[in-house]
């Protein structure tokens, strides 16, 4: 990808063009630029263009196909003139890649040297994972046992956790699975993987105690069994409310477990350790036309960077890939790798069409106000966030990440649901980039946040940590952004706090249950 | 219903025969009853029963139906001894009532005069509801600003709920929805409308208020049309935080509405209120053998009380209702009311069967170690709630409550969903009967939790408001504990706190989101 900026000065009129192949590129001044404005390189608009929209570059017959990424993301419904404003309105949304025809594994690796020499101080766990944060899990097998387990947390960082300095926090592992739910529906096997590897992430240090509340479905050992559990050690380490004489005695059974896992804990200290400790889960939410141009293609930088580096990188969000998957397939290590692509995006084809709608339902109002189009512009402006290495391997929504390098992680592009099953394949940092702008933010790990233009980072000054839209402005490249990003991820990896961290921003979990409730 | 029970002495054997057509009862003595007791009542045991469990009190051959409410709740795998344990390996389950041939609205209603005289102290609003409690709510558009919103709360409940001494609570409206969802879905209402009811619940004294990201799918604007709102007034009260500067920005918005809000509703004090006023939502979780026999019977002494006292009752739990529908739509008001129920049964079904499982994923290792031996037999236990007068209304999930007296509110029985699904139609009292034990609690209207068995009030002293075992220990009648629960609605409804409040359990809210996340 060739990125066409002009950036002379910053008041002058700027458009981006992405490849050289574009029909259109879209303006990137603040409030958009009025008809008649003389652009550098394009023709003279004809009528007002809001920033992040596109203005077509020259004319373009009805039926013809509207150019970004070098891809069609649309076709003309009527002729459209040079220098007009090419809005949603006007464009044909193209059908989305069939799944039977794919080029497989196609793509040869680009020519790039590992990088060698880089390490993060980090927490090193029993399983060969580590930790970025020292965190107390206390995971539930249900959510009747939610209001107890808040109570119970709150008295902990309130009277506890000063005795016990060197962990960062007490996390409830709070979710709305466990009883009133079909558990042995054919699709139930995701929430259920999803719950007990959040319980093995690796910031909890394999110290994560349960509360159960005694006659729910998903028993402590359904969830606690599987592999990296030794069962009999699981079972000691469970509360079970409806053992417990009344509430009182409940939260002192909770603190009192709590006592005993914080000790273990507080004797963790950070060491070097090897980039290959590091698990990035990459995403993008309130995107805008900024994502695709900005922020994302600077973290397809990064992304390289860390996976050069020995580290794993996951990118998600199955419905903002659906229609570049062969761009995906290509780009596989493998056939098998591929071939495991292809399965996710059918499987979820299925899913929507079970509920009557199709990967379209993904766009929002403010994507489509901030200039995207429709879900195909969305996606090939969210797929650069995954770089240019091979992708080395599929994880089905829940599991954990098995291979070193950059990883597909199937997940629902919503934003904590996929945060979620990030944290259930194994993220300890967390890479998110916005444009309409996000307040979001996890318990379970680091959050750096990434603004696609300079007006959301200097709005949103004291949750914004990065921002990408320098390099719209001309005042940094892609590459600089994204080597700016690398270390960042290092430093928040060994300790440096994000904002959404400082605020204490922590939303709760979000479960993906395909499985219907009872 | 006649009940027989055994009840000379505590210690005592004691079973508990709900039918005279019944062929099996239950053990009510605590830790069940050993091989050789002799029943004062029936044969003697072959083997230990345990508690809540069913002693066969004749032969019953192989295929022929054990009987208990006088129906059958299944049909014996192998010939079954006088006196043996018939638990749930022993049943092959009946199919559930098909829906095409089913009697309506034929039976006639209980000859019994309407209570008069009844009145509450209660919060009167404009719409013609009243609250029970006096309550700020802020309702949220998009999952997004939740953590930015607990923040906000916490801060009005530290710094600025003092100054409003008339206002009980500030309570966020949290949810999964908004954004990341198939927002066109065809079944995308169900959590639309319940989201948009839920802020117009009559604890809220029609002063909720409105916080959105900006750029999520769920705009304001489609939150707060339809029925019940003026938009123009509405659109005032909406803090949006994208066009805020930054985190502090955002709270001080939040903060200064909601003292806007608070100071209205400081101003609402309590009066004598008709039993008009009530909607009472009854609902069961946690169940056991005792469920049926002992709290659900007297809730549905109750609900008859109320509703004859003028009052609104809640009955819900579809796939608690499904096997024995056939009893509902004989209760019905009219046909209309008939088809209405059959309906919505027939949804569910449809729901249940398009995630691979049916109604019979309902019931729960504890169910089951409770005595339960499957969903017919739940089922039976469940709907006795709903007391003998006739059924009025049913509101699909999600509506709001339509009609005075008995209503069918449609909901999966799963706790909090159903739970969350009644406060959207209305529900100002909730009356949850467990057997197992749940620290169930609401933010928005105060729980009366009702225990099924002794040992249960006992070891759970300071979470169980009523103790309905006393009726298998014939300490009580269930006309006598159903009169005390129609007294202490009355007054909890009028300020009375319940011992979730006095702790502050509050579970989140939890949607019901048949529809697709993208
Ligand atoms: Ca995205
Ligand atoms: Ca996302
Ligand atoms: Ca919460
Ligand atoms: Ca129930
Ligand atoms: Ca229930």
């Amino acid at each position: 990808m060739s990125s066409v900026i002009e950036t002379d000065r910053h008041q002058a009129p700027l458009i981006i063009r992405i490849n050289e192949l574009d029909n259109v590129a879209i303006v990137a001044n603040d409030g958009g630029l009025p008809a008649g404005t003389e652009l550098a390189d394009g023709p003279p608009l004809t009528e007002w263009v809001p920033q992040g929209h596109k203005v077509a570059l020259q004319r373009i017959e009805a039926g013809e196909a509207v150019v970004r990424y070098g891809v069609a993301i649309g076709y003309a419904r009527q002729p459209l003139a040079p220098g007009c404003w090419v809005h949603e309105g006007l464009l044909e949304m193209p059908a989305s890649p069939q799944l039977d025809n794919l080029p497989m594994a196609t793509t040869a690796p680009p020519d790039q040297p590992p990088l060698e020499g880089h390490t993060f101080m980090g927490y090193r766990n029993a399983d060969g994972s580590v930790g970025t944060r020292n965190i107390l899990g206390i995971t539930t097998t249900v959510q009747c046992v939610a209001s107890v387990l808040e109570h119970a947390v709150e008295r902990i960082r309130r009277e506890v956790l000063a005795a016990y300095p060197n962990v960062d926090d007490v996390v409830a592992l709070n979710h709305t699975y466990g009883c009133g739910v079909a558990i042995d529906a054919p699709d139930a096997p995701i929430p259920i993987r999803t719950v007990r590897n959040l319980a093995r992430n690796p910031n909890l240090g394999g110290q994560t105690m349960v509360v159960s509340l005694g006659c729910e479905k998903l028993q402590p050992d359904r969830l606690l069994s599987g592999e990296g559990f030794e069962q009999s050690d699981a079972e000691q380490w469970v509360v079970r409310l409806q053992e417990h004489q009344g509430f009182g005695e409940m939260l002192d059974a909770i603190v009192a477990m709590a006592r005993q896992k914080l000790a273990v804990l507080n004797e963790r200290r950070r060491e070097p350790c090897p980039l290959s400790g590091l698990v990035v889960g990459v995403q993008c939410g309130g995107s805008d036309a900024f994502s695709g141009v900005t922020a994302n293609p600077a973290i397809g930088h990064a992304t390289d960077l860390l996976v050069r580096a020995g580290a794993t990188v996951l990118f998600s969000e199955v419905t903002e890939v659906r229609d570049g998957i062969h761009l995906l397939t290509a780009r596989a290590a493998n056939r098998d790798v591929a071939r495991q692509l292809i399965e996710q995006m059918a499987w979820y084809d299925d899913y929507l069409a079970g509920g009557g709608v199709d990967r379209s339902a993904n766009t929002t109002p403010g994507n489509k106000r901030g200039g995207l189009s429709n879900i195909v512009e969305k996606a090939l402006g969210s797929i650069v966030k995954s770089g240019t290495q091979p992708i080395s391997g599929v994880i089905p929504p829940g599991e954990r990440v098995r291979v070193a390098g950059l990883s597909f992680a199937a997940t629902p592009a919503s934003d904590f649901i996929c945060g979620t099953l990030q944290l259930a394949a194994g993220m300890n940092v967390h890479m998110f980039s916005t444009g309409r702008g996000t307040p979001y933010g996890l318990a379970m790990a680091p959050v750096l946040k990434v603004a696609t233009r300079n007006a959301l980072a200097q709005s949103w000054h004291d949750l914004m940590d990065i921002n990408a839209g320098q390099v719209a402005m001309g005042e940094a490249s892609i590459e600089e952004v994204g080597r700016q990003m690398f270390e960042s991820v290092i430093a928040t990896a060994s300790g440096r706090r994000t904002w959404t961290e400082r605020w204490g921003l922590k939303n709760d979990l979000a479960l993906f249950n395909p499985a219907p409730v009872t």
